[in-house]
């Protein structure tokens, strides 16, 4: 049995940019039953490129100039960023932070929606996105920013515990990964560096922007590691609870798992380990994994602690606001569960 | 001019165990006008003995069949443990964590005071150490704990804010160093370990050996790195202050530095680089370094991050706790004042 609707009514999607991101975000419509993929834009023929052909992925050049450098590798190549722009219902900016407003220029000229990315300042979109905190404020919107990894993953938990315990306020400490995994230039080699140095740090505002009223605080730092984020978590409740009301509130949320450290997960190594063993495509976990065991109420405060796969969680956020976005539903439920079950 | 007393009216002092802590304790006993070396004692003839027999420091065995080993290895050695005690007024438990019981039953029956390291349950001594925070608690004790290096940072500066302004509650995540950076054994090297994964961490109830009543909760994780643990802290404050004030404060009180970010010190690497050029043996920094920038009084809440040097900050609290134990002096700022002096 095909679920698949015919193909000329599926949503186009063009994804310009094809990194960490921009990769996954075309693996992941392409599996969607109402979407497919209109083609990719590179500014440069390099590996990743390769894939992208390999995938069957149609390659555009960002500009007219560079799509020479396509045909002298070798690549077969379909145009350019203009070009996407007139095959695609919407357009997925996944180039790297800050050249986003450039884009939106040329997106607005051409009348196409687009959806940025967490590495672009809020104000580039009218909204920012989390589809399980405010996918319907998203609905119909031209330009949308879905938030950036970590701040996914705080929306995610801090979210599902606002919506039915009410958060007083959030005290967050970020450890964040140096480089990823596949990124062999950058640092620290063998240093802890605040990040920023100020407190708070950029996170918490961003919560903000999909919370705006939540009194959160977070301080950053970055360290030698390359797997995942981890979040220490301590949130002043509104109302009483328990530690095992809180396992089980995140345990029924979509895109949150517990995992155990008495099964052997005692680090963002093992929880990585785990993906990889779930078998989907690059090792990713699209969800944010919570430590059972940290999970502590004591009083009318809640402490946990949490890893963010940062290549990918994001991944499904960007399908959910591409249907928010286009109005194929006005029921977050329903587009996450499509998602999540295309992307299993 | 020699401010040394005589030599026969000096503290003898004994260090059982020459490693990381020991052998900066003997160096820092050295140092002492009013303190000199017994001796100190070695398991096995490692590299590390060879160094104490350059530093002219006598050299033990921890026993009788152990001793074979170092004249075997062409290695003077002097006696055993209990050889060493004879010689001492008091005994400085440098030996690795959980070894101390033992060792305490030997001391007890000796007749002989000795001083514990933090790696070891606080219940092995009648009272735990801080030098700022409670010296006149242990003046003329026999068995004493001087806290561990991430306890002594916290109580230094969260002392000093306790003492003046007053803590309702503090939270902390601590983001420790894996292993000392003469160790290329021990783990991570990728990834980031809740350890433990329980919160809170064992490190508050520890901070309340020393303040009883202060009301604080810690988080720990362990991330690939050598050279120092940080701490970002969060303190909800009794009274009002300013980030100024605090600034002020930290800047007065002895065994706390400030860095600042804006001249270049951006990671606990410049930090310890800083340290290096300061030239003390080893590159050591006794000192809590706190970042100028990190430091922010918003509303009752007051935010800065501090790097703690894991393997030098608690060496010159052995030296204080050596004073109050032989009731020295009761005045703790004195017997700082002389130590710091002599380490400079």
């Amino acid at each position: 049995m095909n679920n698949k609707i015919e193909e000329d009514k599926m949503i186009s999607v063009g994804i310009n940019g094809y990194g960490t991101i921009g990769k996954r975000v075309a693996d992941a419509v392409a599996r969607q039953p109402d979407m497919k993929v209109a083609g990719v834009v590179k500014t440069r023929p390099t590996n990743e490129a390769r894939h992208a052909i390999a995938n069957k992925y149609k390659l555009y050049a960002n500009n007219l100039e560079n799509m020479k450098n396509f045909t002298d590798a070798g690549m077969e190549i379909s145009g350019t960023l203009e070009d996407l722009i007139e095959e695609s219902d919407i357009i997925i900016d996944c180039t790297p932070g800050k050249v986003g407003p450039a884009n939106k220029e040329l997106y607005i000229s051409k009348k196409i929606k687009a959806i940025f990315q967490g590495g672009e300042k809020a104000p580039i979109a009218e909204v920012s996105f989390n589809a399980q905190s405010n996918y319907r404020n998203c609905i119909g919107k031209d330009y949308v920013r879905v938030v950036s990894c970590n701040t996914t993953g705080l929306c995610r938990t801090l979210g599902i515990i606002e919506k039915t315990i009410g958060i007083k306020k959030a005290r967050v400490t970020l450890i964040r990964r140096g480089p990823d995994p596949g990124n062999s230039s950058k640092g620290p080699v063998n240093a802890i560096v605040p990040n920023p140095v100020t407190v708070p740090s950029h996170h918490g505002p961003d919560v903000n922007t999909i919370f705006p009223n939540m009194d959160i605080m977070t301080s950053a730092v970055i360290v030698p590691t390359t797997l995942m984020h981890l979040h220490t978590i301590v949130i002043e409740l509104k109302n009483p609870t328990t530690t095992e009301e809180i396992k089980e509130l995140f345990k029924k949320t979509p895109r949150i798992i517990l995992v155990k450290a008495s099964e052997g997960i005692t680090s963002t190594a093992e929880i990585m380990e785990h993906a990889r063993d779930l078998g989907k495509k690059r090792g990713d976990l699209n969800e944010i994994a919570v430590w059972d065991e940290s999970i502590n109420v004591i009083g009318n405060e809640l402490f946990y602690t949490q890893a963010i796969h940062q290549e990918s969680d994001v991944v499904p956020e960007n399908i959910d606001c591409i249907r928010a976005m286009l109005s194929i539903t006005e029921n977050p439920d329903e587009s996450i569960e499509m998602t999540d079950r295309a992307m299993d």
